[in-house]
């Protein structure tokens, strides 16, 4: 398993559908995917596409800074993902930046999933 | 397990010593703990403190903003800890914001070890 691959190959795909139409992420999730946005916890494919479909802004564009990836564990079917970059939204200026944790875990059929995904907005 | 409770306790110890004597965080890393630090990967809880010990500050003062805490797998076994703050570093007036993850693993016996460190500074 080339887990830094993977991990790249999945976050350029996370943010460009994320940046084009949240709703698309859905698949990436599974009934027991947890995200915690800015504090707030959600369980489950269905809650988390709600809440980032419920973001409020029109247009949005992540810019990636750094990828750090490491295996989640021992066994070789969980990778870590540690993002931090900057967030454009709508037409401000200036961009925010954020950081971004996602534990990625194969389903067994060589499919990858979002298990755990934290994100923080850091006010600078 | 109440992961949380877990995660802050940690979270606690962590900073306090390291700010305290980062030699004494030796013991909570482990042969197969992992740390890549603004993108420099180490192995091993020997390695990882010689990285940590040869920062050249003499003193470092962490003030931690948010704790987020996931469990890290289904077995109740691992719990992830992503965490934002400032570090303020010798006599500079400017903080720096970072952003680290730990995922931490219980090694069987009730006691919990750092398996992943990411550890990255915002330049804000």
């Amino acid at each position: 398993m080339d887990a830094k691959a993977i991990a790249n190959e999945f976050v350029k795909y996370y943010y460009s559908t994320f940046d084009a139409s949240r709703a698309n992420l859905a698949p990436l999730y599974k009934s027991q995917s947890m995200l915690t946005f800015e504090g707030q916890e959600f369980q489950g494919s269905e809650k988390i596409v709600e809440k980032l479909s419920s973001l409020p802004f029109q247009k949005v564009a992540h810019k990636v800074t750094t990828v750090d990836v490491q295996p989640g564990n021992t066994s070789g079917n969980s990778i870590l993902v540690a993002v931090t970059g900057q967030l454009l939204v709508d037409n401000e200026s200036n961009p925010q930046f954020f950081s971004q944790v996602f534990q990625l875990n194969n389903d067994g059929s060589g499919n990858w999933f979002v298990f755990n995904d934290v994100f923080r907005l850091n006010y600078a």
